[in-house]
């Protein structure tokens, strides 16, 4: 992390929470889990979320090292995001959400299941 | 669910984190776990969560039925609260999270360790 986050406990549930505990964040992840690279990508997403959300999560994300930003080559100044290996270790509990929605909320259906990712 | 609740989307990712996509609510889960039951209980948790915030939070863990609330009966006029076996099922959540953040965030310890919840 490039800087100190405040942690409010040592407990990891908390800290993990500290960095993916809101209702956007993961979606993000999901969506990069699925394949998507580009800002206006994640802005098309269903849920809809606002550009100043999405700026602001996509930073944070950056910052925690959970996501890279880059330049496409065949499409200078444009800036695409992708997981690092950090990042792309919450699969894990994307995935158990899905599961756990899926078998407790009415209503939800998975159209697209994040693929495992792969190792670089 | 006692009403309709807006879905952002039909992703049980996203519905998912319409009920548990705070820095909070997972945490109170986390002390249920670990045999907390007592309004007070919750507020002298390290995180030191606002007492308005853990009403708030504690109305929705019952309005979704992820948490009941109960009267101890040698402690007339006193309410607890207790999981589910939904809310219960939370428990994979929280344990994933407890090892990612072991694993991923430098200076975390576990204490405690939810025990794996029984059935009623």
């Amino acid at each position: 992390m490039k800087r100190t986050q405040h942690k409010r406990s040592p407990c990891p549930v908390a800290c993990t929470l500290d960095l993916i505990g809101d209702k956007w964040t993961l979606l993000i992840v999901r969506d990069m889990l699925l394949g998507k690279k580009y800002f206006k990508d994640f802005s098309r997403s269903p849920e809809k979320i606002a550009t100043n959300i999405l700026t602001d999560r996509l930073e944070k994300l950056v910052e925690a090292e959970l996501v890279q930003r880059y330049v496409v080559m065949e499409e200078i100044h444009r800036d695409a995001y992708r997981l690092t290996d950090k990042g792309k270790s919450l699969h894990k509990i994307v995935e158990l959400m899905l599961t756990w929605g899926l078998e407790h909320i009415p209503g939800t259906e998975a159209r697209l299941r994040p693929a495992e990712p792969k190792k670089k």
